[in-house]
Order: C-alpha cells, then sequence, then structure tokens
C-alpha cells in the first residue's frame, strides 16, 4: 500500500510497473470504475492473481494473491521488486508505504481468531488438537507456540494455558481464603478454577454447568482433559474428588434446588460467557438468563459470601455499563468492585468483577 | 472463505451466485487461470470490487474491496446474502466457513503493527498524537482505547501506557533495593524507566543514549514528554533532577570513558533495541554491537552489581538462544536468568532477562 502526496499522473506510475508484470509473463486486465480510479488486474503463474489499484485521493494498493504450493521466495521477490519500482517511480512524494503479513485462508490450522470488539489478530498457532462439534457448539483445542494449548468454543478463544492470571483473577485475585470454604463455580468446563480451587483444600467445591451456554457440555470436558492438562491438571479425570463434584446437569434447576433448601456458599464463581455484547437488556434473552443467574446466586450466597465472574473486552464499554445496571435490578443490594487483567492469549485487556453482596444488617442478608 | 467436503460441480454454484450478483448490477469478467481453478471478478457500483476464486481442492474464497465513503451496512448486508446463498447452494457440505474482520488500508489512523514474530495483529487505535521523522528514525504515538498511548518506532512498538509489567520486568520484577545505589540506564528515551526508578530514592541516575539504536534520540524525548506522560510523568520535562541525568549522546565513548575512570554501578539497565532478530552472529554488526554493549556494561559493574535488558518475542527462540550463548562469550563470566512476562500491548510473551555477574572472589569482579 502507498500512499503519496501529490495527486500524480498515474498511467506514468501503472506504465513503470508494466516492465515487471512483463517480465512475469503476467495477463493484464484494466476495468472500467465508473469514475473510481484505475484498476487492473493481472494472472500470473501458479495461480497468481494481482490487483492493482489507484485510488483518487493518492492511494496505490497492490494485492497478490497467490495458492497453496507457490514458490514463497519468489513471490516475496515480486513483492519487494514491485515495492522498489514504486519507490523510485514516485520519488520523493511517497507520504506512507505500509505492507502487511500475508493472510492464509483454508489453511489446515486457523490462526486467525478476531477479538470481541473485532478485530484483527493472527495468532502463533500450528496445531490442531481437538476439533469437534457437540450437540451445542464447536469446539477446538489449538496449540500456540507461546500460549500453549487453547480452548476455543464457536470462534471465541476462552481460555489457554497461559491464562492462569485470568483464573487467579477470577478467583478474587490471590486475596481470598478458600481453605475449608463451600464453593458453587458455574460453568468452567475447562478445568481451569477447579484446579487451582482444589489446591486451596476448600471444604466442598460444586461446579455445575450453565445451560444457557451450555459451558459444562461433556465433549468441552473430554477435549480439555485430554489437551488441555497444563490448564486442568487431573480434576477432570473423574467428575467427583474428595473435595469436588461436577454436575453435568442444567443450573438453573440445581440453583432453584439449593435456594429450596437454604444451601448457601462462601463462593460463587460465575463462569459462563462473558458479558453479552448485544445492548438490549430488556429484550435480550441472554441479558435475562444473565439477571436470573446473578438473582439466584446471590440468593445461594453467604452474607459474608462473594460472587465472582468475568466481564468481557475492556473495550465494550457500553455492554460492560449496562452489565454494572443491571447490578442494581436484583433482588437484594450489592456491592462490587472490578479489577481489569491481562489475560496472555486474549490479546486484550479484561476486566474481571467481584460482587459482594451487602449485609444491611448483621448476620443476615436482607433479601427484599 | 468457504472450505466444502466433496469436490462439486462448481459452476452450478458459481451460477447460483449470479443472481445476487445481477441484483447488484455488478459487472463480470471471467479470468482463465491456466488450470488453477476458476476466478471470476464483479465491478459494483461505488467502486466495488469483488473477487470470486473455487480453488481446485474445494476452498472458495471471496473478496470484497470497497472504498472509502461506501455504505458500510449495504456492504456487510451483500456479504450476508452471499454468505447466506453459499450456504443453501453447498448445503450440508460444508466443512468449515470464516469470515475475517475487514481490511483497513490508507486510513489516517494506521491500525495495523504485526509482531515481531510477523503476525498480523490490528489494534484499537483511533487517533493519531504524534508522527514524525527524526533524522534517525520514524517515531509515531498513537491512541489506543485499552492500552493507552502507544510509542512506535521505526514501525515497531516500543512502550505504550499500559504496559508498566514491562517497566518493572526490566528493573529486577520488584524484588530489587534500588535506594541510595547508582544506576545506568542505556535507552529508555521514553522515561519509562527512569520515572519508575526516581520514585524509589537512588542516589543516582545516568541515562544515556544507545548509538546504534538511537534510541534517546532529540525527537523521542520530544514526544514522550507531550505524549507518554502516564508513562513518563514529569522525568523528560528537564535532563537534570535531583537524582538523575539524561546525556543525549553516544553511549560508547561514554561507557569506554567509565571503564577508564573506574566508574562502577550497582545497576546497568539496557533498554536498547530488542535482541537482534537476525542469527548471524558472527557477521552481523548488530550482534557485535551488542557484545560490545554487554562488555563494557558489564565492566562499569560493580561485583554486586546488576545487569537488566529485554530480551525479544518469547517465539523467536533462535535468537534468543544465540543472545545467552553470547553471554558466554563475554570478558569475564556472568550468570543469568530470565522471566517471561506478558507486555499487554505487544500482544506477544516478551523474555525480560537480568545477569548478575558471577564473583570469582570475593568482593571483586574477576576480568580475564
Amino acid at each position: 500500500m502507498f500512499s503519496w502526496r501529490h495527486w500524480t499522473d498515474y498511467p506514468s506510475t501503472v506504465r513503470g510497473l508494466q516492465s515487471i508484470f512483463q517480465e512475469q509473463e503476467m495477463t493484464e486486465t484494466v476495468h472500467d470504475t465508473e469514475g473510481h480510479g484505475y484498476l487492473a488486474t493481472f494472472i500470473g503463474k501458479n495461480g497468481r492473481f494481482l490487483i492493482l489499484r489507484v485510488h483518487s485521493h493518492g492511494l496505490v494498493t497492490l494485492d497478490l494473491q497467490c495458492c497453496e504450493g507457490d514458490n514463497i521466495a519468489q513471490v516475496d521477490n515480486l513483492l519487494n521488486a514491485l515495492e522498489k519500482k514504486m519507490k523510485s517511480l514516485l520519488h520523493g512524494n511517497i507520504r506512507r508505504v505500509k505492507r502487511l503479513p500475508a493472510l492464509t485462508r483454508g489453511a489446515a490450522v486457523d490462526r486467525y481468531w478476531p477479538t470481541a470488539d473485532g478485530r484483527l489478530v493472527e495468532y502463533d498457532i500450528d496445531r490442531v488438537l481437538y476439533d469437534e462439534d457437540s450437540a451445542y457448539q464447536n469446539i477446538k483445542i489449538l496449540h500456540s507456540q507461546q500460549f500453549g494449548n487453547i480452548l476455543i468454543l464457536n470462534g471465541d478463544v476462552n481460555l489457554a494455558d497461559s491464562d492462569l492470571p485470568y483464573t487467579q483473577a477470577i478467583m478474587g485475585g490471590g486475596k481470598e481464603n478458600y481453605a475449608g470454604k463451600e464453593v458453587l463455580i458455574l460453568g468452567g468446563g475447562d478445568g481451569g478454577i477447579l484446579a487451582e480451587a482444589v489446591k486451596l483444600k476448600p471444604k466442598m467445591i460444586t461446579m455445575v454447568e450453565i445451560s444457557f451456554n451450555v459451558y459444562i457440555d461433556q465433549m468441552v470436558i473430554d477435549g480439555c482433559r485430554t489437551h488441555m492438562r497444563k490448564t486442568c491438571g487431573t480434576v477432570l479425570d473423574n467428575l467427583k474428588g474428595d473435595c469436588y463434584q461436577v454436575l453435568v446437569e442444567d443450573c438453573v434447576p440445581v440453583l432453584r434446588k439449593y435456594v429450596e433448601e437454604g444451601k448457601t456458599f462462601d463462593y460463587v464463581i460465575n463462569d459462563l460467557t462473558a458479558v453479552p455484547i448485544s445492548t438490549a437488556p430488556e429484550e435480550d434473552s441472554t441479558w435475562e438468563f444473565l439477571r436470573l443467574i446473578l438473582d439466584l446466586s446471590i440468593k445461594v450466597l453467604r452474607p459474608t459470601g462473594k460472587y465472582f465472574t468475568q466481564g468481557n473486552c475492556a473495550n465494550l464499554t457500553e455492554a460492560l455499563t449496562l452489565y454494572e445496571e443491571q447490578l442494581g435490578r436484583l433482588s437484594c443490594p450489592v456491592d462490587f468492585s472490578k479489577e481489569v487483567v491481562c489475560v496472555p492469549s486474549y490479546m486484550e485487556l479484561y476486566p474481571c468483577n467481584s460482587y459482594r453482596a451487602l449485609l444491611m444488617s448483621e448476620g443476615s442478608l436482607v433479601l427484599p
């Protein structure tokens, strides 16, 4: 991509490049853009396809598509030659030159996993370890050279071996004392939170599925048990352990039952899908569900208890604000704080929130 | 991008899409790829240019280029319609569908800053605060919604307001006691290390330029003083402070002079450009320079002194290994350790290294 200062006579620029195209024995087609600048395409050997566009405001874009099996060194040399030629043709009038890494499409290993706020990012992924469709979602576990194994659900990066900061943040940032406590984990099917919590010798951990998101999909557990062992260790080898149980069932009836029985917890950790991206909290069933889970969770929380959850990408400010507004509409008053952490594999800053039910009178939780 | 299981009759697939192209009043050109699959291009209104390719191994790629000022909602709708049509034409035979965020070229605000290991990443940049060419390099300071202001030198992301973890790591990860100590900073022109070090009440900090890389370019200081204040605070407002001085001069003569005078430091922090990417340590002048700086630094280090520096992107394993090999070739034995940190704005894991001169006999450094 070239951008230059003065509108020059583009035909001479284009003619100047033609020696290269001819050398490459490329077949040219000029297209009529009806007033939207100059556009020519070139077909070369090995299926190479080049698009040369001169836009009216001084921008030249050059795209070269090539096919699998082509000689990459040759392709790079061609681009280098074109770049060098453009620089000499526009001699001194160039404001900016930008060359982007090649985009690969259709590869066996997909390296592109856009962020929650829609940015294109390429990961250093070199292996596909697991790629299955359950009844509910597509589940991938891919290997990244720097982040380790990454769990991706329906195209969203969920957790990688490198992401202990996420797990630590959602467990209260190292400031909590879990020993001898009763813990409820909603979601968390990758086993990351469970594995860390077990080390802290709690009295009992119950982990139950978020039905709306189906995060403890049996196939997620199966995939992670094998391919995310750096994250989950042995905790997913059995659904029951000395101090924990994993219930692969819908959490809403389970929560309602706990409320009915008066069962309470010291900690509720909600690891479901992030705060909904949509900004229609009245109409969207995702928001409705979120409020339901929040309400039920607060009801099973002891007066001194804490509720931890994740937010979403720090840039989704509108959605995050809406989430905080929902907190003012629960069945009891809550006090909350939040912390933004850098989760290595997310390529974005991520808030994790903790909410503490507000004591209205000593020793009990007032439910209006 | 569509990829499907069985090689189907692509002409019928292509014909199926044509109703959409006709509706859009797009002019078609079919190109002869000489055996490299089907390729057609379409020109539409507003300068839209679409490339439809059917590759022989069951891959269909669809690219739509549009110009500034086009109606993005309409463009999205067109892509949605094509995607929907493709899915129905290939009904059930689709293995994978992938749609990537649009790539913007020629925008006033450039969001693409590839990583050290060559990956394409898009930042959430919305403002250009500073963009100047000094005698040595291009200096940009851009605003990112989540990372704050980012300093980019010659296209490389150097430091952002979010990157305190980098500064802390290169200063020893919070484990050092800088109070009353003498510190030498090589490079560090953004003022980040200086600002943090000053808070720790050292006896004296000297900051001097790395001439090879020209990191303390006067224009870097000027840009950062204004636009990186969250990172540097007030330390760049004057080149001298109560406990520091910034020398905007070539560090090699300065270091040689210190060696000659027998001047030593408790800490040498080398914040020059990362470990060279090239893997030709015998021939490359970058490596030669690096060894020179290492040698001179070790010579001005007290026996109990420590030398801290950055490495490079964790994936550049070959270069990092070579760097560590160089450590075995210095004028005195050294012991080293390293820590990989997550620097938020780098979108990659980054080792920071600390090297400690090895005491051969108590109280003095043996220089062979």
